[in-house]
């Protein structure tokens, strides 16, 4: 069974996202922490421009990735990434289908049944990859439910004081993770953490 | 001019203590992260067994601190130390005197008079050492005020879900922070990151 990764950008306080939804403080390490192009592919590319450390960080994760799951935010924020999300097919749970969802010549998929269903599909969609999960509510919901492999945390070096919390509404807790790698890039440390199952 | 230094431990979602002010949780790595032994001296000495690269991190920083600055309630739990901290002259920010202190032969003085005061005191005994601080809420009002130079956060493996967070009630954020210098022990990650000021 393809493993279920959490990935995701968070300050040092908690946060992936600050008031008024702004990711880009704790998203900017992609485009600001070096000089290594990484190119994202799918159908809206971007070039990331990142420390060589980080660049390693992400060639090794990246190839390893065969599908996405997200909640809906996710998805209007990223614009639906133009029909194709770099890492596979997407796979984003949501209470309703967006207007004029699914496209033609769109891998993006949308699961109104459960968590449970979302995860099952994005692991029959990974060809044996990984599927890695972006989204503070989708990760919580993956937690809980005891459906998470790993957690891949890039923390950003900045405090934000307000916003939307990685970890909130956990079930479960103290949980103790396993120990995590660490790749420590310029102004954001990799830090990949194996869930322990019970 | 002493630089001051945050150290706390941290769980993964941002908590310094659980529900009931329980700390073993977030402090448990001095104590089960590998075979080297540290003595941490002063009057009520304790022996932390930890990895390699958590041993080569305490006896980095702990020759650079002269003096430490907390809060009245780390003094309660401590015990005072046995009355001399390990860190050198201990200084304990509190609305009150505790009842039977200062004591003879002991290096624990209070203050009375407000963060700014007891930081410039703290300065003063350090003997051109670094000031380390600890409490989150001696640590939240350094860092409001603007009197911190560095924050040294003991990432520790776990997810707590509740309890006393270490970056809460923050002025002046977002806040931008320098890079970290980061060294992977086994299932804590000590980060110190530079503070800007502005």
């Amino acid at each position: 069974m393809s493993d279920v990764v959490a990935i995701m950008s968070m300050s040092l306080d908690g946060f992936v996202a600050g008031p008024d939804d702004d990711v880009m403080q704790v998203f900017d390490w992609h485009f600001t922490s070096g000089d290594v192009e990484i190119d994202t592919g799918g159908s809206d590319p971007m070039t990331f421009k990142v420390s060589e450390p980080s660049a390693g960080h992400l060639r090794d994760l990246t190839p390893r990735l065969g599908a996405v799951l997200t909640g809906r935010r996710t998805f209007e924020v990223a614009q639906g990434w133009g029909g194709n999300h770099a890492w596979g097919p997407a796979f984003v749970l949501t209470h309703e289908v967006p207007a004029g969802w699914p496209r033609p010549d769109s891998t993006v998929h949308f699961v109104t049944d459960g968590i449970e269903s979302a995860v099952r599909q994005a692991q029959a969609a990974a060809g044996g990859k990984s599927v890695g999960v972006h989204g503070a509510d989708t990760i919580q919901q993956c937690l809980n439910a005891g459906l998470l492999d790993e957690i891949q945390v890039d923390l950003a070096a900045v405090l934000l004081g307000s916003g939307v919390r990685l970890f909130d509404h956990l079930a479960g807790t103290p949980a103790v993770l396993g120990a995590p790698t660490v790749v420590a890039g310029v102004g954001v440390t990799h830090l990949r953490y194996p869930v322990l199952k019970a």
